[in-house]
């Protein structure tokens, strides 16, 4: 059952109150349902943007890479701290995300690929590095600092 | 004729091969298409949610402020440079985007406003600084640094 669990991306084992997020939560049907998964000390994530996610032609638009460092950090946040007692890892929510775009993110039906990793962290906060690549290749690089959440979900 | 090009949306008078932005193209059907409009030393949008562009329940999708951050840094970054012979402002592309998130913006029908200011420049490189803000409260601070991209926009 543990095991399972693990095995289970780190936005699903959020609590179902908080599987909302437009990038993240298993919940929102319309949204980009990005699923990280901890391997070894890293986290990682795949995405395939759609054709029409671009920013200049055959380019991946800026925006969504930014989107997807952001929920990829804050999961690999949230996959630091300790989980609760029903085993859901915190909430965590963003103080701020930086990305440098090295060269542009081809928009060709290739999946871009996010590690992440805890660099610094806190009682309350981790700094996430997340390096975004397509077939190996750094296209762009991320800091976010995520803030865990104190409070209980609210009721949706 | 010049009067109401300057009086159009930055985005809207990019090279027609450019207006395929997700974030702020307007030939993007399905995109955000965020209109920026120069007034006086500043550059201003306005952007108003969908009630399922959310993060944490309640709150906007950070992902989307930080999409919003760069398409209008972008477009002030653009609207700081001559126009071209057709009087298309140059497109730029982002080197690289800071977002700090302040507080929670309010998911709640109210529209999210932005101001921007290019703090530096030269020849091929604006920074500019990007305030968000819902009915005066700025909740997020942004930071882009857009270069103009050399080449003609390719055929599409």
């Amino acid at each position: 059952m543990t095991e399972s669990k693990q095995d289970a991306a780190i936005q699903d084992r959020y609590d179902e109150a908080f599987q909302v997020c437009y990038g993240c939560g298993a919940r929102h049907e319309h949204g980009l349902q990005l699923k990280s998964y901890v391997v070894g000390d890293r986290v990682v994530a795949r995405f395939t943007p759609r054709p029409d996610q671009l920013g200049v032609p055959g380019v991946v638009y800026g925006g969504l890479i930014a989107s997807l460092v952001d929920c990829h950090g804050i999961a690999a946040g949230a996959a630091h701290f300790p989980t609760d007692a029903a085993g859901h890892p915190p909430r965590c929510v963003t103080a701020s995300l930086h990305v440098d775009f090295r060269r542009p993110t081809p928009l060709d039906g290739r999946p871009i690929e996010l590690s992440a990793q805890v660099v610094e962290a806190s009682e309350r906060k981790a700094v996430v590095d997340v390096a975004v690549s397509v077939d190996g290749e750094t296209t762009a690089e991320g800091r976010v600092v995520a803030v865990r959440l104190r409070e209980a979900p609210p009721v949706n």
